[in-house]
């Protein structure tokens, strides 16, 4: 039971932000967006992808794997959007 | 040097969202962020901490319950916005 717990908690929170990127890529707005907390997230899941490889800990690396791709789809046009707001 | 990492990675994705939170608390914006990302991240999250307490692992349990509190914040003030819309 316990285990269908953390495989729960890890899918949720792994899927989580594909509403947020698909939201994004259809609209193109992220002026509610803070840009502090995607690049914090990104680096913070990148490196507990990299703990879950070197301690060889498959839900680990691969949950968020799963959460990176669409929290640097945000992240990417958060950053495009804001280049263009300064030029 | 790996628990550094992992400890690097439970702080950067607990506080990531504290930016988010302070902005939505700031300017009650939410326009761009999705309800859908919020309601499944803050549930993931507590199924976390449930999995951490029952498991004993206090990494798990303390980085999610400091991520949950800004999660709710934003949360909180979508649904807010959301009904305002709607009345």
């Amino acid at each position: 039971m316990i285990e269908f717990l953390g495989i729960s908690a890890g899918v949720l929170t792994g899927v989580s932000f594909f509403p947020q990127a698909i939201r994004v890529i259809r609209t193109k707005d992220t002026s509610s967006i803070s840009l502090a907390t995607y690049v914090a997230f990104c680096i913070g899941v990148v490196c507990w992808i990299v703990y879950g490889l070197v301690m060889n800990l498959p839900s680990i690396y691969l949950c968020n794997f799963v959460t990176l791709i669409p929290s640097v789809v945000v992240l990417r046009q958060k950053i495009i959007n804001r280049k263009e707001d300064q030029s």
